[in-house]
């Protein structure tokens, strides 16, 4: 069979074929992005559930609006103007899960060759979608304050056809950076300059334990070009694929006859579950909670890196979010993940979040969002055993 | 902004626009394309969500696999055998809505400019799906028993760049035109002639209420050419976004790469609800209890349309799904579904479903699975009148 050209430049992913093993026996497993079930509101979820499928169950089982539920969208407008993010000319939609959000974006903005600008290393699934629009992604190195403002001038220079800059300015994945107030301002003014749209991916920005909140780069949107995307992925359930965009009504309107053509509207039961979480349950409390809970996870995470690490592994050291970024030098990444794999712990190589994905990679990406504290403990002592034996 | 240019050809649907008027008070609508909410399992859905939600809920609310709940699929791959639908080697994978499975096969297989193939008029949804890929649609037109297949054959000699047949072979959206075997057969070797795939479309095909079911033409499907997509839309519910797909493999491999870019996966809660429904309940029980009352509107809407539809306005007489095509010689729809507004019936205008919307159409699509019986009643009386006033 003849697929379309755009399907060749994307392959199962190395993250894929390590969750294949994650399920055996004894096997720790340091690669997932998933969060802690502890931290799905199961039991608001089942009481909400019975009241919604009683009350109106033709409102949570028929056909809806594409986009989304008027109710929940007033909510998230709402919430999002305490964090200053959207203007009144700004709409919110109901999307399947941040991933439809990058996808719809890209498939609004992009033609075939356009220029996409992103964060190298950067989100497997983001790039993905990019690479089955059939657009060009120009990577931008990451540095510990978030992506290099002079590289991105250059490669904004560079391209002809440069059309979005694609970010998780917050807890980034893989890497857990977080961009500084200036680098955002900067970028902002950048996508400005260049006549670039800017699409802020934030699921992991309520994920907080340590340090100050930096203002979303939409809050600096004057003119409309920020498309701001985040999830109840990380702060309810993932699998409920409730995710919303924030962005200017011209955008809005393409977005909205993209997701039509794309699955007619997002599950309708779970926007009305949101909606009613929101109305009577105390979301914040609950963010609290989790967060909480991942700075426990990641203090063990911490210690038990600087005692099992020997010198010269640096890793990042995030204030919030789910990842840690390992990087050994002189090492393939690929190398020291398949003898972790033997010693029966699963990380993911670097080269999975890279642009070009062949490219050879020194790091590794570590989740401390799904291990239990003992499995933090065990899995670190593995790492630093492993790599010891390395370099 | 500058938009990408496949976002150009799609416009708010007329289906749209009516819609907005169709909750105001005394309209009454034959124009939406919904289930009636009677068909929906309420109390079993409740009670098995309650069961989910208590049992198993770190696996209803977390991430999970991009193909589908593995249990789900066994149960629809033996479902389908029944059918005689699906060979060893293929696949069957859960999709977010029939509407999904359409936009993904187009993205999967269809380069820009590429030709993809459909009954004309066809269902707005898929059209526009195909559109936003930046493909060329080439319209067949519909005979009483399925696309015109002459039609068919000259179009593929005519195509350089045909990709795809598109058709909805049972219970056709909006005619509710059913293709006949020997058509499925004339086109089945067609497509394998001119190294075309077939997206078979099939929403609709439960719900026989007179006559004789047809094989799907996937039953056909010797060479692996045809993806057969279905949904429990019709059947369940539209709001839980649970659709399928029956392809082979190395098709299937692309449409998860595709859809984990899309979506990462279908809301999982509902794939286990799904799949409980089908252990627990008794589906082609409710398939029966839906085609009866299905059955019971139609036959009320024929009776009436016979009634009171003047002389010379003919109109289709499905076997089953939800929609009639009616055809006003002489007439524009714009106009008649204008008249018919004023007079507060709300129906969708044929051109909505042309391949060129801009077309002259002499049709209108009537739908009469939401309708109560004295709204098809007094709808068809508002329906002669107003054609009454005109010719």
């Amino acid at each position: 069979m003849n697929f379309a050209h755009r399907t060749e430049g994307v392959h199962p992913s190395a993250v894929r074929e390590i969750f294949k093993v994650i399920g055996q026996p004894g096997v720790i497993s340091f690669a997932g992005g998933n969060p802690d079930p502890a931290t799905f509101p199961a039991a608001d979820i089942e009481r909400l559930s019975s009241q919604i499928l009683r009350k109106e169950p033709a409102l949570a089982l028929q056909y809806s609006v594409t986009e989304g539920y008027g109710p929940l969208r007033e909510k998230l407008a709402d919430r999002l103007k305490h964090q200053r993010i959207g203007s009144s000319s700004d709409r919110v939609l109901i999307v399947t899960g941040g991933q439809q959000g990058i996808d719809l974006t890209c498939r609004i903005f992009c033609n075939e060759g356009d220029t996409v600008f992103c964060e190298d290393p950067s989100f497997v699934g983001a790039l993905n979608a990019f690479r089955l629009s059939g657009v060009r992604l120009r990577g931008i190195p990451v540095q510990q304050d978030g992506m290099d403002m002079d590289a991105l001038e250059q490669a904004l220079q560079q391209e002809k056809r440069g059309k979005l800059i694609y970010t998780i300015p917050t807890f980034q994945n893989p890497t857990g950076i977080t961009m500084s107030i200036e680098k955002r301002q900067k970028l902002y003014d950048l996508a400005l300059q260049y006549g670039v749209v800017i699409l802020e991916d934030n699921p992991y920005g309520d994920l907080r334990f340590f340090g100050e909140e930096v203002p979303a780069i939409k809050t600096l949107d004057t003119e409309g070009i920020v498309i701001y995307c985040s999830s109840f992925s990380k702060i309810l359930s993932p699998g409920i694929r409730i995710g919303y965009l924030c962005l200017n009504e011209a955008a809005a309107a393409k977005i909205v006859l993209a997701k039509q053509a794309a699955d007619v509207h997002t599950n309708i039961f779970f926007q009305l579950l949101v909606n009613r979480y929101l109305e009577e349950c105390d979301l914040d409390g609950h963010i609290s909670f989790i967060r909480s809970l991942y700075r426990h996870k990641y203090s063990i995470l911490l210690e038990e890196l600087k005692q099992n690490l020997p010198a010269g592994i640096s890793f990042t050291q995030p204030e919030g979010g789910i990842f840690v970024w390992c990087t050994v030098p002189g090492i393939r990444d690929k190398n020291l993940v398949a003898r972790l794999m033997e010693q029966k712990l699963a990380v993911v190589p670097g080269s999975a979040f890279r642009t070009d994905d062949n490219a050879p990679c020194d790091s590794i990406r570590l989740n401390y969002s799904m291990p239990t504290e003992e499995q933090l403990q065990q899995g670190c002592r593995i790492l630093g055993e492993t790599i010891g034996s390395l370099v």
